[in-house]
Parts: C-alpha cells; structure tokens; sequence
C-alpha cells in the first residue's frame, strides 16, 4: 500500500491504467478528488458505472450510441447514398465537427493487421458490405498508416466491383505546416494529389 | 453534445475537470474505457462511488483513512514523542516512503495565507497545538515557498514556549543537482544549513 488506505490505492490503480496516466498522476488525482465535494466522486462515479449498460453500438454503423439507431442513422435529412469509413468511434465525432460530412458513418472498429492477427473477420467489413444496397459512394477516412493503406485498398477492391465510387481523403501538407518540414512521403503524396486551384 | 451521447459527453466533462486533463485527453480516456471490458468501468466507478465514504479523516493527526485512529497513529512500534507536520495528506505517503520518520504524523490541510483568506482557524494547528501533551519534538515538514515559511514560524512561535523542540526539513541543493544549475536563494539556504561531514 503506497497511500496507507487500501481504497485510495485501488482508485490510482483503476487511474494509472489509463493511458498517458502514470501512477504520480493517477495519486494527484485522486487526492484532488478528495479534495472536492463527495457529490463529484459520486456522480462520476455513478457515470462510469453504468457507462457500458447506457452506450452500446448502433446496430447500423456500430458507432457508440445510447439509442439504436444512433441519431445519425435515423437522421432523415442527412445524405443516405453516402457512407464515410473510419477506424475508431472517436474519428466519427472529430469528423462531424468539421461539418464537411452530412452522409452517414461506418465504424470499422479497427483495421486490417495480419502481423498482430487482425483479419477481415475481426472488423466490421461484413456489415459494411450488406449496407451498400442504394449508397452511390464510399468515402474512407482510415488513418495513412501502412495498415490503414492496406485496408482502404482491400476495401476498394470488395465495393468497387459493385459500381460505387470509392474515395479516400487527402493526404498532403497539414495546414498552417510549412513544406520545409514535412516528410519526403507525405511530400510526395501532396504532389500526386494535387487538385485544381 | 460533442461525441453524438449525453453519458459519453458526461463522463468527458467529469475527466476533464481534473487538474492536467483538457478536454481531448478527457475524450480520449472516455474512449480507451469503453473499449474495456465492463468489469473494468464497473469496478473503477464503484471505488469512485464510494471513497468519500470510505476514506475519512484520522480524528488524531487528518491524515485520510479507513479506520480511526489511522495505521500510523495506532501503530504502537512508532515513536510517540515526535510529530512531523506536513501541509497535506500526499506528503505523509511521500515522506512514509522515504523510511526516515519514526514518529507520528499532523496534517494541517493547508498553510497561512494572508491573501486567500487563509487563517490559523482553517488549518488544523489547534489540534496539533492539543495533542503536544509528551511530545518532546515537533519536525515542520511545509514547502519551501514563502507561506510555507510563515506557518513554520507561526507554528514555531506557538510550540517553543511548550519546550519542546522546533526543528524543519533542510533546504539545500537537490542530490544529484549541480551547483550551477541551482537559485540563489536555494544556495543561500544551503550555506546557511552546512551540516558536519
């Protein structure tokens, strides 16, 4: 016991598991906890508790959601012909606050890794395919990683035949950067993108 | 709503209100959890939901607990005739870790603070002022920051006429620190606390 009470270590124990969160960390925090209002820890605790029974997986595009279909699925006004592919639940929130997307989503959860046993089955690729009755378009957003590559190509190959138009977003210069410091590949990945001014 | 669910944002909003945790590694931690098992969620926010309750203040030296008197103050292989005054709980798992102090332990909740509106009434110093009965040496382990200083004096003050003695951690170079590197101030008071080698 580092913190003389058996319950204080358990809570920088459940706190240093988390990323990012080393045991130092996870003690500070707890410690502010005490600090606060008991009514804090109890509604967060309260929170996490039931966290898992209230966010399940939308049945559609196994995005987290509390009401199956998720608000976007059911979404009359959005554009039901499109569906943008991404890796984890978290890319569907970072993409809907660019608010360049008003079609509908597809989770992967995960993408193709043959070195860690990752495979086509251990994604949700299948449930992909039986959505694309009436979508004129894919758009995959996976990460441009060799594993993220390796799955949009795979992607590509299985939806394409079925004559819908598959993209994939840009890869190129962030904005603001500076061409000076960005890497040869994604140097070279601009060049080959290069679109219309 | 960021994140399409009301209990994900919720949970988002309780990471984020911890000290060092902004709103995307909030976000982030949220996610990494639900990726969990539920066990996990359960277990973390069951400790959550309880600690305020389990986790009290040792009614001897404020120290938090589990039972009162805590393990240090109840721990009749201490020596019972000198207490170490530290400003929060954090410190006495620090300075246990050490394995230099013997003693008992007095936890002030805080130092004078003029400017805050911080008294001698909102600290705990009449409690420690009532249990000096047989105390023969009282060590003051504050900050070395400048109401740090002023409590130990003001601590000081109160103590001395008891007889009993009023000692306080050295301040000096760090070990394995270089002279170079280190402030005036701190050099100062490591001249001024030369000790015999």
């Amino acid at each position: 016991m580092d913190n003389q009470t058996q319950s204080l270590d358990n809570l920088v124990s459940h706190f240093s598991s988390l990323p990012s969160i080393g045991r130092k960390t996870a003690t500070r925090l707890v410690y502010h906890i005490l600090r606060q209002s008991p009514e804090f820890a109890a509604r967060f605790g309260q929170d996490l508790l039931t966290i898992h029974e209230k966010v399940i997986f939308c049945s559609n595009c196994f995005n987290f959601t509390e009401q199956d279909p998720c608000p976007i699925c059911s979404n009359t006004e959005r554009r039901s012909n499109s569906i943008l592919v991404v890796e984890q639940p978290s890319d569907v929130a970072l993409i809907e606050r660019t608010k360049e997307f008003k079609g509908l989503y597809h989770v992967l959860h995960g993408v193709l890794n043959p070195l860690e046993g990752i495979g086509p089955e251990d994604l949700k690729i299948r449930d992909l395919i039986s959505r694309l009755e009436g979508i004129t378009e894919v758009i995959i957003a996976l990460n441009p990683t060799v594993e993220g590559e390796v799955t949009a190509q795979y992607l590509a190959k299985m939806i394409k035949p079925l004559e819908i138009k598959v993209r994939k977003i840009a890869s190129g210069i962030p904005m603001g950067h500076q061409l000076e410091f960005s890497d040869e590949a994604t140097l070279a990945r601009a060049i080959h993108g290069a679109t219309e001014v």
